[in-house]
């Protein structure tokens, strides 16, 4: 079958690779219908983190069950499927409480890679989830975004607890910062401050239910939201980048009593203790647990509540991933989808 | 009047110094009854913080009123009343929300100086609350720890979300980690963790409701806490030192899903970005909001139903306050008080 390897910082290619099987009991074989890059990608992709060597890449997905280990109960051969980017039990003392993405038999897709033509997801009762009906092409789009960016990006508004009364900043404009506003709009917040500079996102952020948009960043940035809100700060705010300016940038931003989800993959960031003894607000951070909010999130985009598959600013077939990384490198691209 | 001066590390003295005035109309002035030695001042006494040269000590009081300013409604003269560590005015959003140690007005009462026979109290309405009835001398003691010891570990436990169902891990023995205990039982934890070495603060944190000791710190406390929680550590820990060890003992400690409340003023602390994305936990600290608990704890006290003054185990005049920092530098007292 084909699949995306990188082989090093820049250099992605489809190249011929072993069919899976199945492993486990628990796993399914699925026939992959799209996937995506993901900002993460692009990390290694820019030399910003260590590359494994040659690597399978990706990790968001959607699929129809191919194949099923005689464990399998919840998914059938056929079902379309959505999963997260972490394979879970979804029984665990941890799963339960909704941290599906730090399951105590977490499986991370990434290692398995996505951006192929098939895929074998493990844990596959507690991962996938069947979606119902005949999706349209745009609610396809849409379940695909549910597999990872809508998902964490709905994750990041939950842990800054965005809802009824409360002001919202988002930090980051990339796909998942433009859902954590859809998601802080759905939650029902008041008010949702996009910390944008470029005029598509911007437009995107709005349509998504941003109420301001800052332009401003770090220190000048912070200062705005705070004029924004009677010099107090956001009450939440999200963080989607994971650079230390972003990450101060979030910090600083809220109010004191006030909530910060970040989801930004954290590279070489260093918090001073005493920065966050001062700051006085409740951090919430990591890798989101997608699967808590996947039916949920299937619901509301197969009832076109929701449209987050616009934030796919451009679809390739499977074999020109390498130029999906080159347009979301360049910022060309948002976010780009893989058709298989 | 008598005042404690400290004028460098080691070297606390107990001075004349001119008694305080109402500056402010929302000031008052009381006279104190009693007062004591934080751990936090121990970090100036110890070198560990830079001394501001001759500086005025403390922030713990139960007082008189003994006179108010033109604006002050709700306490008057001879009132007997407590305040926390933070004067705030008690109606801006942020103390609305209940985090009346960042109010928009806050007078740090470290700067103020309770060990001493008098006090000015900015914001005296939103600042003190009057005591109802005659407290006997066990409950005189307690209101004093209301003050800010039980006060920020009763906020520690709550930062924890500690309650019905949980296990609470608390990390540092000293009086706000043994009051984190007194809070986390009377939340209604299933089980709370001390992590302790000294014979006599277990025996206190046992008295409190800690179901368990742990003596092992660091990497190896975190593992008896895994061990203890089938691997999956506690579901709400607390933070009460202040220390890098301290901090990650507490992370690490802590579930994925779960919460951290840290009060330990932060010293050298350095959160490494990756660490804390990849934990996967609430991290909730800062500067106390002792305002916020201290009416339901007063009343707590006043019905007998907590005994924080417990952790009082050595009580000096004001006239010995050398020696009580002494005694608690040296581990001879856990929490020393001062009566005037």
């Amino acid at each position: 079958m084909r699949a995306v390897i990188m082989h090093g910082p820049g250099d992605v290619r489809v190249e011929d690779v072993d069919k899976p099987t199945l492993v486990e009991a628990t796993d399914a074989i699925i026939r992959v219908t799209s996937t995506c890059v993901c900002g993460s990608d692009l990390w290694p992709y820019r030399g910003a983190q260590k590359s494994r060597g040659p690597a399978r890449m990706g990790h968001e997905y959607v699929g129809v069950v191919e194949q099923v280990g005689d464990a399998v109960r919840e998914v059938a051969v056929g079902d379309l499927v959505v999963g997260s980017f972490v394979a879970s039990d979804n029984t665990c003392e941890i799963c339960q409480a909704g941290f599906q993405s730090r399951c105590k038999h977490q499986v991370m897709m990434g290692s398995v890679g996505t951006q192929a033509e098939f895929a074998r997801i493990p844990l596959a009762d507690g991962t996938l989830v069947k979606v119902p009906g005949e999706p349209t092409p745009a609610q396809m789009r849409s379940l695909l975004a549910a597999s990872d960016v809508l998902g964490t990006g709905w994750f990041a508004a939950v842990a800054a607890e965005a809802g009824p009364g409360k002001t919202v900043a988002v930090v980051g404009d990339g796909a998942v910062g433009l859902l954590a506003i859809l998601a802080a709009q759905r939650l029902g917040a008041d008010r949702i401050i996009a910390m944008s500079r470029h005029a598509d996102r911007q437009a995107l952020a709005r349509r998504f239910g941003a109420t301001d948009i800052v332009e401003e960043r770090g220190a000048e940035g912070v200062a705005r939201v705070k004029e924004l809100t009677d010099g107090y700060g956001a009450h939440s705010t999200v963080e989607a980048v994971g650079t230390q300016e972003s990450m101060m940038q979030a910090i600083r931003s809220t109010r004191p009593g006030g909530h910060v989800g970040f989801v930004g993959v954290s590279h070489g960031v260093e918090l001073d203790g005493r920065d966050l003894f001062n700051a006085t607000v409740s951090l919430l951070g990591g890798p989101a647990p997608v699967r808590r909010f996947l039916p949920e999130l299937i619901d509301l985009i197969m009832a076109d509540e929701i449209d987050p598959g616009a934030v796919f600013d451009l679809e390739l077939p499977l074999e020109e991933a390498a130029e999906g990384y080159r347009a979301m490198d360049e910022r060309r691209a948002t976010k780009v989808l893989l058709s298989v």
